[in-house]
């Protein structure tokens, strides 16, 4: 019983996030649709990173077990035809049984641009998240080194409480690229909503209403409150997924 | 009977172009229709660039006259009030008598963007042109150079054979701009699709498929059948006016 993996890239503006949902459109449908396609029969998967309504993929990973042996060029070429534009699958490949897209996963880096102009860009609006203020990007950088390692994340997480909230995060900082400020942040596995929590926090501090001091106040609070503010979905993008 | 300057950005997407046409949603329409309940009464309108189906504007400019003397601040966010997130209100203000955006304009600036990676970008489907392919920029650099000046541009111009194809090129060079090669070009002003035609050339001449040495002839032939090809519209941008 082959396990097959799929890399996709994906436009998450007309979904309603990743996970399937009943009566709604999303990601995970619309990839499980056309896999029942190929194979013949219903394919359960499950992915690296489960983006909510309106995030984008630069690159997600999925994978999925089924009795048939296919050519995985077949698999890719298929999925190329019957997805359209709005999701481009990149490859697609025969892995070791073990190999979980979620589970052997062991760390996700995801991208949020915030726009800076005065004015609103309307090309932009689907992927970018419009503050139109100066942000001070060593204050942000500051604040973002105070979240890097093993930290108990509850208050930047929706979460079941009964859920543990503790994750490691390899990587946090901000760049400034042209009218774009990015946080370009990773960690072996985010909770929910966690990185527009990250985002929204490194935000507040950029405009100078709040001090980038006061961020282990707030690691340590461990409520969803202490967090000023969480950014809209829109800028944010899984960028990348490694595997052991 | 003042006279009024509104620039504006938009998302060329949803759009058959910018020029008012019987049946179809243009960009031109909604704005008069949005001056139209401002002043009270109808509004003509005049444009710089007057952009095809599926091109954006970063930086359109805009002209019209009016009995009613408005303020140019109440124009601004009655504008932004109702012309939603496809379109943006720049600005706007009064401006003498005998400005027109379109005759008083003497530099219309371009840029067109082409993705180079191996696979299609779901995100960036509507604001460039897809070639996966190694362009030589050099190459390009120097086919854009033979276009500066004051050339009968007829192969590059889709145009009624009774109205002059002379054009004067101010500027017009290719960028590589991480996985994006961009061209920026200028010109006092432009004929139909005149830019999409040169990005379509120097994309031939980036892939190999032609020789930029052979850009005089093409220009000498003033013969439509002899540029290469025309890119389509949704990687093009009108980036900036210039006025004397």
């Amino acid at each position: 019983m082959p396990t097959y993996r799929v890399d996709l890239s994906y436009d998450g503006t007309g979904f309603h996030g990743y996970a399937k949902n009943r009566d709604v459109r999303t990601v995970q449908a619309e990839i499980e649709k056309a896999l029942a396609t190929v194979f013949g029969h219903p394919v359960d998967t499950v992915c690296a990173g489960r983006t909510d309504a309106g995030v984008h993929a630069r690159h997600q990973v999925v994978s999925f077990s089924s009795q048939i042996s296919m050519d995985t060029n077949r698999i890719h070429r298929s999925l190329t035809a019957m997805l359209g534009p709005e999701i481009v699958a990149l490859d697609a490949m025969v892995v070791p049984d073990d190999f979980s897209a979620r589970f052997s996963a062991t760390m996700r880096a995801y991208r949020y641009r915030v726009l800076t102009t005065e004015k609103p860009d309307p090309l932009r609006r689907f992927t970018t998240w419009h503050q139109p203020y100066q942000l001070d990007l060593d204050a942000m950088n500051r604040a973002a080194g105070h979240l890097v390692g093993e930290h108990d994340f509850a208050s930047f997480c929706r979460q079941a409480p009964d859920r543990t909230s503790v994750r490691t995060v390899l990587s946090a900082s901000w760049l400034r690229l042209d009218d774009v400020c990015e946080l370009r942040v990773s960690a072996r596995a985010f909770c929910q909503q966690m990185v527009r929590a990250v985002t929204g926090l490194g935000v507040a501090v950029g405009r100078g209403r709040l001090n980038a001091a006061a961020v282990p106040e707030i690691i340590a609070a461990r409520d969803r409150h202490a967090c000023p503010q969480i950014a809209p979905p829109l800028g944010l993008v899984l960028w990348e997924v490694g595997f052991h």
